[in-house]
């Protein structure tokens, strides 16, 4: 998807050890018109899926998913990373290692928002490692729901994420694929 | 907005200890069209501010703010509660109370996205105490910003936001408000 693309030309900057800062438009500050522009490009790439929710995780999965599941029409639940009051007892749980906090970090989903026999769309900022993505896959299995397609606004191809989730054997769309940033230096697919 | 006065009559579910309940449209599943709804709401009530930016908190604030941004053309800021990898060493940090967690949180800003002469309109979910938004007018003003105005979802104006929020000067404009949600039953002002 070009916008990103040329957003992240002009305004990512590689920290090293893997790390994009995308703050200047997804991860601090967000640009609402952008993210609106990646909402329809999900949209036009999941439209035949059948689902019937989005997941993505707090806190940075919030404004693509939503984008995402404006244009599909449907709800987005959000993976809480502690639990609410407002939560009750009886949750799905599962822990996910943190790439950018160093750390594991629990992934919290009421049973009241996500169901037996769904069709779940997963949306995320990143696809690096999958580990994120593939916590929220444990949840929607926990759930007895099915996945449906992933899609991520940014896949650092070099992390292996996508080989990760291959098994799943579901739709894996990125809208910016990066496949190097040595030095830098970002080298997108295609 | 009656769109949103009717959602929480419809779902939103009285905890006790002035808690409610609004996770399947606001705080853990979100409804995207309402959101942009209220996203129009908002940008009806401010579009005369002259705001440069819109400020937010993490996690519950990001949706409506980026759906008020949206309307108004702008870039939305969403102070975080943890200082990620990709911030600067030298920021904007805050203590503020949290009435859900139970518990002191920090909220921080880089000063990368928040600066002099800006004029700022606060978004948030809701409007309890003040204390969260009291903290971002904290962070506005220590960044040289100006409050331009605030806004939320819902304010329950018997818990004295409004009031701790006088001294500012600035509109203070909630979608909806409520004035009691004794034994669980909703009064709405107006």
């Amino acid at each position: 998807m070009d916008a990103l693309k040329e957003r992240i030309i002009k305004e990512g900057q590689y920290l090293g050890g893997g790390i994009l800062k995308v703050d200047s438009f997804i991860n601090h500050q967000v640009d609402p018109a952008l993210m609106d522009a990646c909402g329809v490009a999900f949209a036009e790439r999941f439209r035949d899926l059948g689902a019937t929710r989005v997941l993505t995780a707090e806190i940075s999965g919030i404004a693509p998913a939503i984008a995402a599941a404006k244009h599909l029409g449907l709800q987005v639940v959000y993976a809480r990373k502690s639990k609410p009051i407002t939560m009750p007892d009886q949750v799905y749980l599962t822990i996910a290692p943190s790439h950018t906090k160093g750390r594991q970090v629990e992934l919290i989903v009421s049973p009241e928002y996500l169901g037996r026999g769904e069709r779940i769309l997963i949306i995320d900022d990143f696809l690096a490692s999958g580990a994120t993505i593939l916590g929220l896959v444990r949840l929607t299995q926990a759930a007895g729901a099915e996945v449906a397609g992933i899609g991520t606004l940014i896949e650092k191809s070099f992390e292996g994420g996508r080989e990760a989730l291959a098994y799943l054997g579901v739709p894996v769309e990125a809208l910016v694929v990066i496949e190097s940033m040595e030095d830098g230096k970002f080298v997108f697919a295609d």
